[in-house]
């Protein structure tokens, strides 16, 4: 479905008349002006119990309603109000008064916003019972005016052509452009565009630099909600002020379509997005969010390829690899001892001939290249995403925006706090305070310690579940051990294996919600004072409580699994009577990786798919029962809805913290452990294929359209994922040189192989115990072999020794081997990463170049206008022809010429 | 000397009249318009070679003059001028031809000076004889103009008073105030001030908000100056265009007298800068570097205090280290193994007792704990600049202001170059090239590899030299021990250490010079295209070489020495004659402190303050002398020179590169091996409090005065500091763990010490040694003691096991200590750091309100404009008066008012 590309104005949104046939409500009622932001609120239905306890959020008690005069106050409110004191308020508190002072407050609320210039519609009579809609619109000048405050980067009529480079390079980027044609989304984008429009900061003295001759499609309808957004929640420390819920309308014009169909569709997967009419729909924010997954997703191309191949390399090489050539060879007789006392027999080194040949897929020379790649792989995604980030914001007007946060202003909990707080004080001392009073430290210790107790409680939590998922294991190990039959016996490992991490996967599903909602709680509790910092104290302690969930099933079993047993003869116990787990002979790396796919494939397809297809399915398919219910009238005057009503049955916009934490937990599995599972990235790849479809399928039909927000940057996000990068390299570097038998055999390669090959290296790691050094009762039950020495895979000292049974030279060697490996790989990788943030610019240089020609053209354009009002003013003052004529200009400048517009626009342009 | 402190009117400069007696120049003739900036170009002078030489510099052939030509009209000129064919005037190229050239360019340069509203005053006929003197002054419409462009933030009317803290908090500061009362210069700084000027882009539409009562004194002269330059080099691919040089006067007003007084003297060490003055005076960049020296200095107090009692403590528990009284105990008679073949011959441990108790001072826990100390420190001293830094930058009215490349231009030699390229390539193709060239890396190439084979030859030359050094000190020390006089034996180990420590440093400040100026000589090469590549590029080299050059000799000591000594019987030699050094008894950390505080002191004696203070004095002395020769008649006249005069025999300020390099050489002493010399922050301390008013005293009295350039930050140096913090954690964890004996002793303590003590340790460290194992010519000549086994420093097989003298178990168990030590301390030290990083704010808090409180009052003054306005038209219209208020101000804003500047004032304030 090729359609033709839409220029510019088409995709700006279509006149009211022709609208009507599909919309309502776009306009109000005279049609002409346009409906830029709802506000919603709950009128009195003396019968609905809802309405009153949704309402009984925003109004818990008098100090509410103080507080929030207070704030209207502390704004530029023309209207002064007494405070009657709230202690006395609060004992006449009654129902009726509190819906009276509600609808009294929002009408307050509404005056003020009419002091600012806006224009209001009410419409209590909707078809929606029990809510109250008020159109906002915001006149031109209202806009113009705010604009300028925000220092929005509009674009201005002077236009210059992209230099299109010339030559093979151009040859080779129009080649390159025909093969990926088919990758680009049909959208008309700046990729095809020659010229551009210089932006500058609108500013209404300057507007003759700006083409105003459609005031209608000037400011889009993005901008023009997120500037009515911005004044409502400044009027306000509530972002939809005393109002239940705001949101900007569903726009289904062009852009809407286009993003449909060429976006949020899952036929499109391979295609780039259109970031561009992401962006111009839903703003920066939203539109960042998408362009980082997109790079991600992008990137991860690469990445599975490498691991594929590196999979592929382990696959090819097993049969090549001397130590599993060892272990499998027919004549191979060396008799191991018992796993654990009593229960256990002796077995053959033989039998574990299957687990050391797949233990080769994961721990092979490759792996270590690997780790080092996916290292220097994350350090070129983090540079790779601040160039796009920059040259989206070059294209997006950010360059010269400075975050000023809307959000600045504090809480409404906070004001309550606050409050409360300067009351007490006030009631304590009989006197007014003057100074503003402020949350200290002290005030919100209590709320500080909560937090250190809840969260060390919540990490605990989660260590007591994997410590008794290892007792399971263990237990049932022993048990299924004690079986005779052979068939249970054989399967016992894969079983045990398969249903703990199951059992794994499932609490760490279920804690992650749980910890989701005492992140929230905690978070509350310590009553931030800004929006901005709560979401970044949220999202800090979500994110550690759920990397500690996802993650410490898997460090136990990658670094302290097996190392403590004991020997045989004397093995540890745990409550006296469990023996610590050992890996499968061949290292603990297979295990790792069994339980690293089942964790990641698992989250991925349950939590990200099934949880976010299944569940807004199930409650459409709720919605839909109900509504059968609902007589058959209803369900008509349903289909007459206002395009505001409809809107308001769409579920919120509730952040984009889950969006990104889904994504980072990923990044932890593709980077963390990827030296044991080089499949992480193929699988992270195809999940998000996935997701960033059904994302873009949630923000476009299931969510209401958020207030545009714009951005320069992911903000913490970043540095989430540059400290999980990080902790990657110095993870990585251990599970190569603990978890994998890479070093042992590097040394023994390198210091004790008699030829330098392989050849003997599993004898090697192989020490001896002699059986009569059993002591009583702990000698294995079983006697159908008769042996004298058996083996176990450790480097102790043989029973022939001085000192039989310590620790060997040979395990000091490997230690030292083995901890020079991580300082090395350490400082090598965290070298390298450097050296590749530092050859990389952060600012790509075509953009870099044409900022500055941008600059320079914008200084043309004002000194073309300054000498244009110098001959203005010499054609009008003949008297001053004769004096010098550098003195002009200050005389002229200081009586300030009437440049009206059409005078400025003919002599500049 | 206590003045009174001055208002900020006085700090500006004395009327004409005023300054007359004892300055000239300042002004025009007209005695009214000031002098903003000076250029200087040589006049034609027949007879004199050295204005020639001089200007050669400057136009070297044909190329360059078409190529200033070709830049000229790159810019805004107005006078397009044929370009002749270069090669055919490169015929022509005659000495009278050059000179007339020379002067049309210029004169051509400086009609675009005067196009651009410049006013120019020339200066031929001064008593200096061959320079003439161009100056400008900017006249008040082209610094508004400029002021605009350059986004300057100014202040503006509004004023607003900073709060002040009460209570508690309060009472404190005034305290803590009235105590470092004495600390602070005498000069009026905001510190002072209760009220604050909000600032605003200047912008000559919003020209009512600014207090333009004194155009004279609105902008300073170090703006005014850097608005000329600004202009200038905006004509010209140079600096100070066609001309040979340019600065700005210096001013004998108060802030000069000041700055004299309160800052440039020794008298005043212990005091603060003035920062605000320096920076008023010159400007941001030379601000931000005294600020930073001060910062840095100000941090080295805690340093220093907690390295001094880190000594102490060494000092103070020499007595109770029980490894030194084991040494040092009367009836220790260990036999030590001969320290070299044949000529050496045994000792007594005891020997060794006052090197092993010196090392205590060094080699002690407290040591470990200094350099974690010392990396948090640098971690704090990071954060505390950059708050620093954000400080100054809202004092100084930066917040908003990118830094613009004023320097973004190509530099002459790199069009030059391209220019060369692009005639090749017509020459060639015999066709008029449209598009421009650039210089690909092709070009460049051979430049790139001059630079790589010259940088690794360099180091080589540093590696060569150290390595002579060495076989200085083996060979002299094999002769020495030859000799039979024990009094020189005794002495032996003193003399060569010092002498090697001594050619150490005289090498390295011969080579520090030498690599100055390879740098800048590899950095012509390059043939970069800004000047900021061109420093950067510089800066990069500069920096590796000389680091490498001051630390190669400490690293070598430190991890090298004594490593790759072989073991008695089969010592390692090098030239089969020479024998690996050996650290003395207790480790090579006394010996790294030795070299260390020998080069560090000797830097700073030498290079810092030698020649900083010894060649000024001597160039003065010459002068002086000269002058001597020189008839009384032409010394008279210089009394009557005129400032620009004076000035320009001053010396040209040649950046801050050297100075900041210093610095960071420094910092690396301080920081780099820190765990083996607690006492370098307090030698830092000392040079740097010489160290500021010396630089100080250069800037007022030896240099002219640069201009202003603005500047947020440090650039590069701060990376460069950065960097250095990082490998000094790692490389201090090395130090701890290999070059002390730390970790040694530790493990004896914990793994074989039989009662946890140390006692012991000596004895387990040595080995034995059967001197019956001695190669036949290798035993020591001297038979004076009959001994049969020797002990030696090392972890080796005793010779009665079944493997004699193979490296022993707990070499290895120490070995993997050490190295676990290092990747415990360096991610423990990092992550702390990180830690300050994340718990410090980059912004502080006060400064971060207080800039979202300014933009408050602007919005809100400009709210108040606003509604002036519209009431202003209300009542100009009367017939509007009945419509909505609110459609008015588009109405009025698109007839643009005609807002004089009385009338706006009226209105707004």
């Amino acid at each position: 479905m090729h359609s033709p590309p839409l220029s510019p104005q088409l995709l700006n949104c279509l006149t009211p008349e022709e609208n009507t046939g599909c919309q309502h409500g776009l306009y109000f009622q005279d049609g002409e002006r346009r409906v830029d932001y709802i506000l919603t609120y709950h009128i009195k239905k003396p019968s609905s119990s809802r309405s009153n306890r949704q309402s009984s959020r925003f109004t818990d008690n008098a100090f509410t309603r103080s507080l929030r005069r207070g704030t209207a106050r502390l704004g530029r409110a023309p209207t002064p109000q007494p405070r009657g004191d709230p202690e006395v308020a609060s004992q006449d508190h009654s129902m009726d008064y509190h819906v009276d002072d509600k609808r009294l407050h929002r009408e307050e609320f509404e005056g003020n916003l009419r002091d600012m210039g806006m224009e209001l519609e009410k419409d209590e009579d909707t078809k929606t019972p029990g809510v109250g809609f008020v159109k906002i619109h915001a006149p031109w000048h209202v806009l113009c005016r705010e604009a300028e405050f925000m220092k929005l980067k509009m674009p201005t009529k002077k236009v210059y052509e992209m230099k299109q480079s010339t030559g093979v390079g151009a040859k080779i980027n129009t080649l390159v452009n025909k093969v990926t044609e088919p990758l680009y989304p049909n959208v008309e984008d700046n990729r095809t565009h020659n010229v551009k429009h210089l932006s500058y900061m609108f500013s209404r003295e300057k507007q003759h630099l700006f083409d105003l001759s459609d005031r209608d499609s000037f400011f889009d309808s993005k901008t023009r909600a997120s500037i009515v957004s911005v004044i409502v929640s400044s009027r306000s420390s509530m972002t939809c002020g005393p109002c239940n819920a705001c949101y900007v309308l569903t726009f289904s014009c062009f852009v809407f379509q286009l993003l449909y169909e060429e976006w949020a569709s899952y036929s499109v997967f391979y295609k780039y997005q259109p970031i561009g009419l992401v962006r111009k729909y839903f703003g920066e924010k939203i539109g960042l969010y998408f362009a980082w997954l997109g790079l991600y997703t992008q990137m991860l191309i690469p990445a599975s390829l490498v691991g594929v191949i590196v999979f592929l390399y382990g696959c090819a090489t097993v049969d090549d690899n001397i130590p599993s050539m060892e272990i499998c060879h027919p004549k191979n007789n060396i008799t191991m001892c018992p796993l654990c006392d009593r229960a256990c027999s002796y077995w053959k080194l033989k039998e574990a001939c299957g687990t050391a040949r797949a233990s080769h897929l994961f721990d092979n020379p490759a792996t270590v290249f690997f780790s080092i790649f996916m290292a220097l792989w994350a350090a070129m995604f983090m540079e790779h995403w601040k160039r796009r980030q920059m040259r989206l914001n070059y294209e997006w007007d950010l360059t010269g925006f400075e975050e000023e946060e809307v959000s600045d202003h504090p809480r409404a909990e906070y004001e309550l706090r606050v409050m409360q707080k300067s009351l007490k004080k006030e009631h304590k001392t009989q006197k007014v305070l003057t100074e503003k009073e402020k949350l200290t430290c002290k005030d919100r210790l209590p709320a500080y310690m909560t937090n250190v107790v809840m969260m060390l409680l919540m990490i605990g939590v989660t260590f007591a579940i994997v410590f008794g998922v290892i007792l399971y294991r263990i237990s049932t190990k022993t048990a299924l051990h004690m079986s005779n039959n052979p068939t249970t016996r054989s399967n016992v490992r894969l079983t045990v294996k398969t249903t703990a991490a199951i059992i794994n996967l499932v609490v760490i599903l279920i804690l992650d919600e749980v910890y989701g909602a005492v992140a929230r709680w905690l978070t509350v509790l310590e009553v931030p004072k800004t929006d901005k910092s709560f979401e970044e104290r949220l999202i800090f302690k979500t994110f550690i409580l759920k990397f500690v969930n996802a993650f410490t099933p898997i460090i136990y079993i990658a670094f302290f699994r097996g190392r403590l047993v004991g020997r045989p003869g004397s093995y540890l116990y745990v409550f006296e009577s469990y023996r610590m787990e050992e890996c499968a002979h061949g290292g603990c790396l297979m295990e790792l990786c069994i339980q690293l796919s089942i964790t990641m494939l698992g989250k991925q397809l349950i939590q990200n798919n099934l949880f976010e297809i299944g569940i807004p399915k199930l409650k459409k398919l709720i919605r839909y029962i109900k509504s059968k219910r609902r007589s058959f009238q209803e369900e008509e005057r349903e289909k007459k809805l206002q395009r505001y009503e409809t809107d308001h049955f769409l579920e919120p916009f509730a952040g984009l913290t889950p969006e990104y934490m889904e994504m980072i937990i990923q990044f932890g599995f593709v980077t963390l452990f990827v030296a044991s599972f080089p499949l992480a990235p193929l699988f992270a790849l195809l999940n998000n294929i996935i997701e960033i479809r059904l994302d873009a399928k949630k923000f476009v039909a299931e969510l209401r359209r958020p207030v545009a927000a714009r951005a320069k940057d992911i903000g913490i996000w970043y540095n989430l994922l540059r400290a999980v990068a990080k902790v990657a390299v110095i993870i990585n570097a251990f599970v190569i040189s603990f978890t994998s038998d890479f070093i042992p055999r590097l040394v023994y390669q390198y210091m004790y192989s008699p030829d330098g090959s392989m050849h003997g290296f599993v004898n090697h790691t192989l020490s001896y115990f002699n059986v009569s050094n059993f002591q009583d009762g702990k000698e294995p039950m079983d006697p159908q072999h008769q042996v004298e020495m058996c083996r176990y895979k450790d480097y102790r000292e043989p029973p022939w020794s001085n000192t039989p049974y310590v620790i060997s030279k040979e395990f000091w060697a490997v230690l030292a081997a083995r901890l020079a490996f991580v300082i090395v790989f350490q400082n090598v990788v965290m070298l390298m990463s450097d050296i590749v943030d530092w050859l990389i610019p952060d600012i790509p240089k075509d953009i870099s170049l044409q900022i500055h020609k941008e600059k320079i053209l914008m200084v043309e354009l004002f000194m073309k206008e300054e000498q244009g009002k110098i001959q203005f003013i010499d054609s009008m003052m003949p008297c001053g022809g004769k004096e010098k004529r550098n003195n002009h200009a200050p005389i002229a400048r200081s009586r300030s010429i009437p440049h009206t517009h059409s005078h400025t626009h003919a002599n500049n342009f």
